[in-house]
């Protein structure tokens, strides 16, 4: 049962240390690789440690992280006079695996997190519908539920890599407008079916409970498709700065189209133009026309580890760590390359590999101490590929806000120190 | 692109009222099926509640759940004399989805639950290696990781169900020594082979750095295949009560195996036989000899809704759900009765079905307000079938308290009350 291993150095695969992704696949990395256990002629005794001493602590109801990991939390600038407007990051940078725990998912906020009491809460399902129906959140949870693992990301993610200077930011200020949850709720198909849509409906306005009753328009194809009204998030109840007690899952759609404290689908001929889809939430390229409309997130992907503030220790074996997503499928590929793009070579991608999820790649890297440029490129099963800052530039020009996923670049010096580069 | 809508009664698929998971895969609820939206002539005005009337609350760093699900805790025995010792259980009747949330994941502590310093911990590799080694956190760390989804179930998950009669318990006392988690760490091989097996190796003792040193014996195949060393639970550092900062995961084998504050890996050539493999973790038959050394925890499920506790308000429709999971392989099937076995019908089973990780399944059920039973039966992808509760005490007998695996039984009475019986 002892496997042979491999004690050939593993082989390069793209240029500047990119080595062979059978480091993941076949578990073959050579003895010795990151040269980090200390060998110890007698590793015993072993240290009796002060917590070995005594009895641990007792059991409680809800468990909490850590205290040594009071530093993982979610980024924000505080806004005194405006507390809850704005956005909290999720600190990709400090995370592993797809899931993000969902006491660090981002948050997208118009008028700050409502205190809703769920018994008092009411869908209302109106509009262009043959039977009106108001729903308590119980009678919803009656029907057939369904469960999918699903990204949200917030339209205007990664929107700072617009700026003419490349800002000195790390990967949570950047990228943190992403997460990733199991969600669990009721198709919007179904309670559609219930109220009976008339032929004539071409949209569903959904509206949030928030004090901004946050408002979006969604064609009713999507409505259709895959929206699932969601009552749980990670096998617990939504949390209320993601829309407890329901909120909108519209897979793969700009994060505020899935409609946070969901309080009524109206069905319509038209759109609302509402405020978050005219004044904001529109894509402006660079002849000063929009696009409107636009809702599937592009696929795209950003290296969480290394990243600024996480500082390389001396040359050596590096696993390169970061996340791949798209609205419009599921990813086929993610390349890294530690030369600014000048060669590539394919990262190994963890499974499951679901639609309009988000999934970890990884890519070991030989770091031989000198300067180097890692990015990360992928490519998703509709064949979209993640293009370069200067092609994004081209075909959209830089005064948008929305929907930026252009190849990001980190570039490492010779101290092992990294920083938010435009390569 | 609006569906053709199935308006005639959904099919029976067995006895009672059990539907087809036609409703589940194609969408196709009977029109008022559950009958639980309120009809109304017009939904306007909308009730405006007082929380859209103020700006909601602002960012807090770390999230929780709303106070509103104050009730959704694990559920443990108060204990003063040892507040530690003993296992708090997943609140499995009031979650949904294949994710448990890492706060509610259950724990089973033989000392407590160390509060461990990571830049302190060491976990030492010795015993029949070329080379003892000894890692920081930080030095396991730059190995190259894996992602797997994986549930850890307790080796006495469901041993009241032995007792001679069937006790007043709900599904989280009874079944709640169970949860799921996407892990990440390094591949123990990974570690294994760095430090240099000897060929006289064949086990693996794994010990805790709790009071307790929990330790149990693992074969080196085993290690060597799919075993893993986490740092991360759900996408965060691992919690402490799950074995902070290192833990391992041995995908499908009884939990007390998955060593948490992991401290050490010693190669031996013979079995520990620690007290947790001898006094404990032995699966007891009826001839009064016992199992030693079976690890896998076999197929399983149960009904998580309807269930104790969660009464039924009144005949119609209702979803069953639940999870099905084995320690062999991959949920093949999972069947569904209302008659107290005598007929089944397929439940609808939630995709992504990954190995060693639960498969939440539903099914739909018309209650025409008499008596049932409910009860699931699964089987993996190895043949290997749920036995009744006759089948599992001709075989082991009834005096063991691991690895019970037989189809639980929830009685329905007419009042919609939900009862664990023997059936």
């Amino acid at each position: 049962m002892i496997r042979k291993i491999n004690r050939d150095p593993v082989e390069p695969a793209a240029g500047n240390g990119i080595l062979s992704r059978r480091i993941f696949l076949e578990g073959t990395l050579a003895v010795g690789a990151t040269g980090t256990g200390l060998s110890c002629a007698s590793a015993e005794p072993l240290a009796v440690q002060p917590w070995m001493k005594t009895p641990g602590s007792g059991f409680v109801g809800y468990g909490q992280p850590s205290p040594f990991e009071s530093k993982v939390v979610k980024a924000f600038l505080p806004s005194p006079a405006t507390p809850g407007v704005g956005a909290s990051r999720t600190p990709l940078h400090l995370l592993e695996g797809m899931i993000t725990p969902s006491g660090l998912h981002f948050e997208r906020s118009h008028s700050g997190i409502p205190d809703i009491d769920p018994d008092q809460h009411r869908l209302v399902i109106h509009g262009l519908v043959k039977r009106p129906l108001v729903f308590t959140v119980e009678a919803l949870s009656r029907y057939p539920m369904q469960s999918r693992i699903a990204f949200i990301e917030c339209g205007g993610n990664s929107q700072v890599l617009n700026a003419p200077q490349a800002q000195p930011l790390n990967a949570t200020a950047i990228h943190g407008l992403v997460g990733c949850s199991e969600w669990t709720g009721v198709p919007v198909s179904t309670l559609l079916d219930e109220a009976g849509v008339e032929p004539a409906a071409r949209w569903v306005i959904a509206e949030g409970a928030d004090a901004a009753a946050m408002s979006r328009s969604i064609p009713i194809a999507k409505a259709m498709d895959d929206a699932l009204v969601c009552f749980y998030q990670n096998g617990e109840r939504v949390r209320p700065s993601n829309g407890y007690p329901v909120r909108l899952l519209l897979p793969g759609f700009e994060g505020n189209m899935n409609v946070k404290w969901l309080r009524r689908l109206k069905l319509t001929a038209g759109p609302a133009m509402s405020k978050d889809e005219t004044s904001k939430y529109t894509i402006l390229l660079k002849d000063e026309k929009a696009w409107q409309f636009v809702f599937p997130m592009e696929v795209k992907s950003f290296i969480a580890r290394p990243s600024p503030g996480l500082a390389l220790r001396g040359p050596g074996f590096y696993e390169i760590s970061g996340l791949a997503w798209s609205g419009n499928g599921s990813i086929r590929q993610v390349e890294v390359s530690a030369d600014g793009g000048q060669s590539w070579a394919p990262a190994a991608l963890q499974g499951p590999i679901l639609p309009k999820a988000p999934v970890r790649f990884r890519a070991a890297w030989q770091w031989n101490g000198g300067p180097a440029v890692l990015q990360s490129r992928a490519t998703d099963d509709t064949g979209m590929v993640q293009p370069t800052r200067a092609q994004f530039a081209a075909e959209r020009g830089l005064r948008g806000v929305y929907h930026y996923n252009a190849i990001a670049s980190w570039r490492i010096d010779e101290m092992g120190e990294v920083n938010n580069v435009y390569a």
